[in-house]
């Protein structure tokens, strides 16, 4: 008998997480489904109570940065005892703001729905909308949604959200940096899809806390992967809450957990470290810049 | 003739941003008044155009992170060619969530205002009202003046803010985590107030780019502070904007400006990063833990 694996994704159908969802599909051998989850923090529950092995979380916006909700979720199983998944894949989804409105004539639009990190995204295309009501609503499907039910009202939302939605397409590709990409990652608890096999081209993604007393500890592990010859591709710091002003540190590095050089980084941080877990090791997804 | 120099400050009063510039205006020798403005951008335009000379932004928040608002704005502007202003004091203002509303039985609320960074930092209280609505407002003197004058409004707000609007107090200090602190910057284009002397026990925030194709160099830059034997106690990046997945650095050690030690780091740094500047060193507030 086969089982058919469900991804959970930040719902509902026609986002920029649908279409990561479907990517991450694309890169595994198992039989999968899709399962919209209304947040985030629902994608992490449903792998924590076994009710999904896999999921898709958004990471990072090239022009918003980490998205810091992932972090959060992260940190929180990370620092308690029950992480048990794996960071499996990394999925870029470009981001393509377009704008939606029913409305003939634009000085009629009087409010303007989307999700809060798409405002400061299209700050050049709304300096047109200066008086005009932005209101936050959960996902940009559900701003195309609205909008396209209300009179004076206008979406910014993905071209897939605004044809579901039946919407009228007013300008696309209005975001102010145009190569505007948001990194996705794959999580799953399946035994044979954690840590996927070297490709010569991966990340690992490693979460650590230093002792409180000890400052010059966040430079002597970064001086590890440099002497071990690890590029670092990113760095995060988040409050640990754990005591004021203490950080839990997320660091991306381009080597394979598998590698003699990541072994042994990992052990000299062993003893520089009150925590360390390795979330994943995966491919760097194509199409990303140098 | 004295002129009174004016602090900015993200208004409007009795927010813990008025108890910061209240602070701010303690450590200045000269006259000041404070000047509540409509955002932290404000507080930044203020600055640039010269009609007010010292600002009080928020920085961090013990239980929240970064203020990514604030880095963002500092990023336009050293990014930019318009960066001439200083941070040159922090100060710690202790955040003491209240919980305010006029109605007698709690049943009966069914909207609760505060600002958008207040609900995370109330997890495990907000879990007695599962289905109310939560409204952001700008701030949380806004959230108590609204719920003040709504039936069946709660406000969660400090306790200044709510007497000021007159509202009753339903439960103090409501915040998970009870030394929930934030931290803000004092900043300053008074020639007189630039880089406050050294105390011995001084903090200095550096902000630095590195070039995309070297992602070595940002350990080469914190191996510069430990080579040094300076402290780091903060790290955060943010997109640089200047290309896809390229960062601007902010770090904040444990040293003044004026030190060999620190002026060696800043040496060897040039030579490493495509961007760097000492956004200030001022002493580090007395009352922060270790």
């Amino acid at each position: 008998m086969t089982t058919t694996e469900e991804i959970a994704f930040l719902g509902p159908l026609y986002t920029y997480s649908h279409a990561a969802a479907k990517q991450y599909q694309d890169t595994l051998a198992v039989p999968t489904t899709l399962r919209p989850a209304k947040s985030i923090e629902e994608c992490f529950q449903l792998l924590d109570s076994g009710e999904v092995k896999l999921a898709v979380v958004p990471f990072e916006n090239s022009t918003n940065g980490s998205v810091v909700w992932t972090l959060d979720f992260l940190r929180q199983r990370l620092l308690g005892d029950d992480y048990f998944y794996s960071a499996t894949a990394e999925l870029l989804v470009p981001v393509s703001h377009c704008f939606f409105s029913n409305v003939s004539d634009k000085k009629d639009i009087t409010k303007i729905y989307s999700h809060p990190q798409v405002w400061g995204q299209c700050v050049e295309f709304l300096k047109q909308y200066p008086n005009v009501e932005r209101i936050d609503v959960a996902s940009t499907a559900k701003a195309a949604e609205l909008a396209a039910n209300e009179p004076n009202a206008g979406a910014i939302s993905s071209e897939m959200a605004g044809a579901a939605a039946g919407i009228k397409l007013v300008e696309t590709n209005i975001a102010d940096k145009k190569n505007n990409t948001t990194r996705f990652l794959g999580l799953s608890s399946l035994d044979d899809v954690q840590n996927p096999p070297p490709t010569k081209d991966d990340l690992s993604l490693i979460s650590f806390t230093t002792t409180h007393n000890n400052p010059g500890a966040l430079c002597a592990v970064l001086e590890e992967f440099r002497k071990h010859d690890i590029d670092l591709s990113s760095i995060n710091s988040r409050p640990s809450l754990q005591d004021s002003w203490h950080y839990i540190f997320f660091v991306e590095c381009r080597a394979h957990v598998s590698e003699e050089r990541m072994k042994n980084t990992l052990k000299a941080m062993e003893s520089i470290c009150s925590s360390l877990t390795v979330i994943g090791s995966f491919p760097r997804c194509p199409g990303r810049d140098a």
